[in-house]
């Protein structure tokens, strides 16, 4: 079982580390990650500059490489060029945060699965829901139960699964429920202040807002103790509104 | 009808003037846009280091102001702290190449009008199929139309419209089609090269493999000479999926 380990807060990170680290129990771990955090990049990709790659050994001595690139980066890039054969599955996280709802089309966590996933590979993400995490030995245990359902019952071509996990003791956890991406957003305020030269500049921040109650959406299910874990793909037409738009008037006249 | 104008080319690029004067025929326009290129960043967003503005005037004259930061920044910080009111709608590019099937993914074009989806504004993204464009006349034409109907019609909360033009004369346009996202791919492929110090580096090149042969798939259509328009959204949930999921083991043992 040949298994990719990526992230987006660096291969220094430990949420990379007790990922490589759980999953080593179950396969052969590879780790490519970005060198610098990478938070919040999405499913950004590196075109302007090229890419370069070290190796990397982590504290529980698995040889990793670190790339100066985004998460997607490391997996096009890893898997082409430095694997140079697709793994059996690829793992992202844990995440130092939730990437639940809107957070899920920021996330370079959740992109790094998704690369994989357009490569044709089955893929997870993982996130625990604290940007300090202290309870990694729950996370690890959520990890290696999912994974071996996921290399046992396989996933359909071109789905994902993204999987936040509550910061918490692991009596605390109350279960795992399969969820919906929730509709809680950032309420985002932008602080202005003003460098030495007299210059404004500003800085992103906000507070998430919850508009669903439904236990079985992502953020109500961990923000209640359950694990979330969500299936998701990047077919992103909605057909729904398809219908809507048959009625429009689509001439083009020349 | 108050527009705000944005891309992911940079508020000098071509495309972005053809958008702000063609929709300065249709209501007030206000450009917001990155002050660099920013292609295939997704939806990254600026959290690590601080915005800042300058006003920037484009040769037709409209004010407009550049951001230090990517597509979705455009949009998040120019209607909270420049705009301050939600404009009427949002309109991303004109993006110099096809934003189509999984390019879709790694768009700064689709995620500037996605993040306005997100903060509840009707949202379009438009490209040309080509990255040097000669054909902005067609495409101005497109722009008018389609920006016209989404004003009329309406569309659904959540749900934005992604357009892309074939680079072509008027008359060589066949018509437009509502097509899904459709499921080619790039064939990456990363350039080794070495640096005058002897240091490797890897260059991401590739070309687009076609998988589809529906003509309402939105690569296809536009290879095939027709405007492709496709509803999308950002709801992720593979909803399909669930029904395998339930079938697993997901109880989490204490």
């Amino acid at each position: 079982m040949k298994i990719l380990v990526c992230n987006d807060d660096g291969i220094g990170a430990d949420g990379i580390f007790h990922l490589a680290d759980t999953l080593s129990e179950i396969g052969d771990v590879s780790v490519i990650a970005p060198i610098s955090e990478q938070s919040a990049v999405g499913h950004s990709i590196t075109m302007k500059v090229p890419l370069r790659f070290n190796e990397y050994k982590l504290r529980n001595n698995i040889t990793g490489y670190a790339i100066n690139g985004t998460p997607a980066d490391c997996v096009k890039f890893g898997i082409k060029n430095l694997l140079k054969e697709t793994p059996d599955i690829v793992v992202s996280g844990i995440n130092h945060g939730a990437n639940t709802a809107i957070s899920i089309i920021y996330s370079g966590t959740v992109s790094a699965a998704r690369e994989a996933a357009i490569m044709g590979c089955p893929a997870i993400a993982f996130s625990i829901t604290d940007h300090k995490p202290s309870h990694f030995e729950s996370a690890r245990k959520v990890v290696k139960k999912i994974t071996k359902e996921v290399i046992e019952k396989g996933l359909k071509k071109g789905t994902l699964l993204n999987v936040n996990i509550p910061n918490l003791p692991e009596d605390q956890i109350k279960g795992i429920l399969l969820a919906k991406q929730g509709t809680s957003k950032w309420n985002d305020i932008y602080e202005e202040r003003t460098d030495p030269y007299g210059n404004n500049y500003y800085w992103l921040t906000g507070t998430m807002t919850d508009y669903d109650n439904d236990i079985k959406s992502d953020q109500i299910a961990v923000k209640n103790n359950y694990v979330a874990i969500t299936p998701i793909h990047f077919d992103l037409t909605d057909y729904e509104t398809f219908k809507d738009i048959e009625k429009w008037d689509l001439t083009y006249d020349k």
